[in-house]
């Protein structure tokens, strides 16, 4: 199978988006907006962020997921996709659950695939990804302000738990393992809920390598500090405070607003069916300090996810 | 050294551009444009485009040119690039010199770095580019027309003469084996001569797979056909014919226009100081045929690079 082959096979889907105006097949794809457009791009390797004979349609899945929690961490809307694939051969049997995966996670967030690139090498999945937004309106990470309350979706720790039983370093009761197995493999991008926040929230993050580490990179780029109330964060059942805190690969959003946006966050998570936890304060003091239930500082080190 | 601290140290460069609203740091960089964008990712791998100990400098620059290449093919400006940087470790002897090619070119083509990613895993450079156009003006591949000369810039085979060095299956004079090697390592992406075309040429694209090929593709998109004369090629030095049909990485442009365009043609080229050839025409016929000196059809294997 030659490369283009493998791409019409596998990769080729109709552009649905009226921004999207040249699809897969030329030197670059044509994107046309009228707003200002967001983009990241994410990489996954074999032995880094998966294992061996991982099942390629989580595979997919995921890629696309944790591309889609950039575009959420700054409210934008997502448009369209490109996929960079490095595979060590074309393997139909890996190639066609992996496809799959991708146009799963590519139709439910209605987004265009308009380009990519393979090559063979190691197993390397790289995705970028654009969306758009009006600028004034984006959750950046530098608008946090004192006195914000601090809030994060869904549950901390669930995601880093899944990791350890892949691992083999846990087991739960098996309904417990299913679900951390699940917010491992297939977290959800807080896409829908981020674009309506946009008109109340000061500042957001996504969590992808730990509570700690990434509400540091929020604290140091807005140049203010925080007290977290270790009591308040919403812990996946069985995990520990230090894993909530310092395990990656949650996806959720943690965000910062002013007090009086509280009630209409709090409208907005209900209608999203979304947990949305406020957990503490924006403060000056221009440290990150974690509370414990008699309100004393307690000692964490931080230690998020390290590549290098 | 941690990934940020890496990034920071690398990889941080003062976005030049008006268009560039937000750039590495946040969870997506912000880019705005009143045109249309024009996207395209590639990839280069350890084993597959370079080898062992290939000088970093050279790597850097030739990732963002190959990248500026398919801009150049679209007829776009180039505006901005993400870099997706697979890593085994964070060596500042690799490091170093990478970003220093990179930053070169990236200057020279007035490109703004506005984001990526750093994952350690087996060295994988991934770049995607992002340049504007009017859409309307935009050389895509399927616009050919019957009776349309075709043209090349540059010369053909150069980099796969280059490729057969580095691989010591030949041998050429000090000064042809060093600008053969240059072809191999520092292609020159046609970026201005090609957004002058806008107004002149039909339809091209870049010759990344060897010119049979990559006119095939143009062809088969045009739903056209051509007649090559193989003596008017501009071969490269001691390149023979099959090895400049079939050898890769030349990133020159293969472009058509009417045949009354010639002279406007051939000034343009002048202005830019660059070798432009006219190498055939588009026929109605649907086939790719290479003539000989004779005008007689050749027996030639179409055979460009298949990474599977």
């Amino acid at each position: 199978m030659t490369e283009f082959e493998l791409i019409a096979k596998f990769f080729h889907t109709t552009p649905q988006l009226q921004s999207t105006r040249l699809s897969v097949g030329d030197d670059c794809a044509l994107l046309k907006s009228a707003k200002t457009l967001a983009l990241s791009t994410d990489t996954m390797v074999l032995h880094t962020h998966f294992f061996e004979n991982a099942d390629p349609f989580l595979l997919g899945q995921k890629a696309l997921m944790i591309n889609l929690s950039d575009l959420a961490a700054m409210g934008a809307k997502p448009l369209a996709f490109m996929l960079a694939l490095t595979l060590p051969d074309a393997d139909p049997n890996w190639l066609e659950p992996f496809s799959q995966g991708l146009k799963q996670v590519a139709q439910e967030y209605h987004l265009d695939l308009i380009g990519g690139n393979t090559t063979r090498g190691p197993l390397n999945i790289n995705i970028t990804i654009i969306g758009e937004l009006d600028e004034d309106q984006a959750l950046k990470r530098d608008r946090a302000k004192t006195d914000d309350d601090i809030y994060v979706t869904g549950t901390l720790g669930g995601a880093a738990l899944g990791l350890q039983i892949l691992q083999n370093k846990m087991s739960l009761p098996d309904e417990l393992r299913q679900q951390a197995l699940a917010h491992f493999h297939t977290p959800t991008a807080r896409v829908a809920f981020a674009q309506d926040l946009l008109r109340l929230a000061h500042a957001a993050i996504d969590i992808s390598d730990g509570l700690a580490q990434d509400l540091t990179h929020m604290l140091q780029a807005s140049g203010v500090g925080a007290d977290v109330m270790t009591t308040a964060l919403p812990l996946f059942p069985e995990a520990d405070l230090l894993l909530a805190l310092n395990g990656g690969e949650d996806y959720e959003l943690c965000f910062t607003a002013p007090q009086n946006a509280h009630t209409k966050i709090m409208t907005l998570a209900q209608k999203h069916a979304l947990q949305v936890t406020r957990i503490g304060t924006i403060t000056d003091h221009k440290n990150l300090i974690f509370l414990d239930a008699q309100n004393q500082p307690m000692d964490i080190v931080i230690q998020g996810y390290q590549h290098f």
